[in-house]
């Protein structure tokens, strides 16, 4: 067959997209009604970020979590969007805490409205993201949903106050991508799986997937903050060097080459030596190591999906191999 | 007996405080506890307004339900804690929200810290305090918690869009008191009673205590900053009036004198004109028409009373006295 001819197959989140695209009508139904109130700003400004076109991962997590254990239940709907809105409201308080003005490609909520609406917004969403999770009826899942914004709380909470510390070392980095990234992706297939009737360790297993491939995902992301085009992530690279942030580049290249890169962090105005921090972290081999660090995270994850075959467990398979893709 | 030698009957909140002097400790052991995290940042910002030294007003209130239906339990000092948890989130996002600087004598915690961490460690406690309400394994008591959390945020989201409408009328500032207090009294109450085996109908009918006493209590705060002293008060009156904020004493004062006071409300710099501002509130009848509608809040709390006659029905009975003797 010609090779202009053959269509390059569907990348796996739209696979999960079609897969579930039925039940995540459902999720949508239930946001569009829980996001509503009296208050005209709560919908509106909800809306702006939950409407803006995200893929939806987590509650295809959930979802994905709940169809390799049994059918897809009520309780499982509800749980996805209970996982859609806890993530809503951390994106809310964060884009606060970060000033960002940009998400998706779009204003921010904080750029559109100042920052009092989008704390009390957030505030609102977690609130009723706790109301919907409550329905689900089932006392572990609430556990492991209310655990995990706690866990994500105190990351940021890490992550702030380690914010400019030039000392950072692997451990605490792992801590904090675990808290804000990770840890949402393992409860949102820990509860799907819950939902549809997997036993405690079974559900407590898979999770391990979203964990290991939150991870995975984060650090591709902070490496593409070095390596990446503007083409590639849709923004110019360095923000986390021109912030002064240690990510796990830095962090690999600080080992052995503190004398050259730490200046660099430290000065006031780094506007101008984002290049040279990128030759000095290219040149010690720490991109390179880096990538190898998210590669042993993505096949964790993949190792986790060893006792399941069903077309779902390979689409989270290939989304791990994916989110490494977008490195090479 | 020589009227010089008779003590002053100690307060309602201080017998309060007296009878649940032992659980309260109990209560106080699991704030700390659940304050704690490896993150020093979160119990260093929580204890600063946690231990504040604050009356604990809302989780003696749990206590109190509890008392009026059964030993207090297990459940019920942990929902204790939990409901000063939330309060102490709503607070810390609030003071940043309203740009506080001072709260009960001491700087804010934004003020300290900057508005970062209050938003961040204010989302930690309140998903702690959802985590210690799962623990209280009662779906109806998380139904209302997480309920009344919604209506919180939403009630603040609504305070935020009025802040400076002028025509606020007294049905939608009903709503606002409603939300940002009397809700949290009202379930504090409700969940108390609620843990200690009081029936769904009885354990509803005393909340509404709680949320009459909570409208009342607002309302004497607002009529006070008018007509309050710095002595009274703690803090120079005219705070509500300098920032353009209607509440009672103006919304009714607006209905008939709405010529000569809306200019006031409207005029740039406000700073100079709380005297007649005041002046005109108090001329036109809205001062002593705030004061009944307190009254009238305070009485329906006390009637709600009237089936119990423990002795801790008596102090709330008195403790809705007390909140209208503020303004005598």
């Amino acid at each position: 067959m010609n090779q202009a001819f053959q269509e390059k197959p569907p990348k796996a989140i739209d696979r999960l997209v079609a897969q579930f695209s039925r039940e995540m009508r459902d999720v949508d139904a239930v946001i569009r009604a829980r996001l509503g109130s009296k208050v005209d700003l709560i919908p509106e400004l909800g809306g702006h970020l939950v409407h803006a076109g995200g893929k939806r991962l987590r509650p295809l997590f959930t979802l994905a979590g709940a169809s390799m254990f049994g059918p897809i239940n009520d309780a499982a709907i509800k749980l996805a969007a209970t996982v859609e809105f806890i993530h809503t409201a951390t994106l809310l308080h964060d884009d606060v805490v970060d000033m960002s003005s940009k998400r998706r490609g779009r204003q921010t909520a904080n750029d559109v409205w100042g920052n009092k609406a989008p704390i009390l917004v957030g505030d609102y969403l977690f609130a009723r993201a706790f109301e919907l999770m409550v329905e689900a009826d089932s006392l572990p899942i609430m556990a492991i949903l209310s655990g995990a914004s706690a866990r994500i709380a105190e990351g940021e909470v890490l992550q702030l106050t380690t914010a400019h510390d030039t000392g950072l070392d692997e451990q605490t980095y792992y801590r904090i991508i675990e808290a804000k990234t990770a840890v949402l992706f393992e409860a949102a297939l820990h509860v799907g799986a819950l939902a549809a009737g997997a036993s405690p360790d079974a559900a407590k297993h898979l999770a391990q997937f979203g964990s290991s491939y939150g991870c995975a995902f984060q650090i591709i992301d902070d490496y593409l903050d070095y390596a990446g085009s503007e083409d590639v992530i849709g923004k110019q690279p360095g923000d986390d060097f021109r912030e002064g942030k240690l990510t796990l580049p830095a962090i690999l290249a600080m080992a052995d080459h503190q004398d050259g890169l730490l200046p660099l962090f430290e000065q006031d105005d780094r506007e101008a030596s984002f290049e040279d921090a990128k030759e000095l972290i290219i040149s010690s081999g720490a991109l390179d190591g880096t990538k190898q660090k998210a590669m042993n995270f993505a096949h964790d994850a993949q190792a986790i999906l060893a006792d399941h075959d069903a077309p779902v467990a390979n689409m989270l398979h290939d989304l791990a191999e994916e989110a490494l893709a977008r490195a090479f």
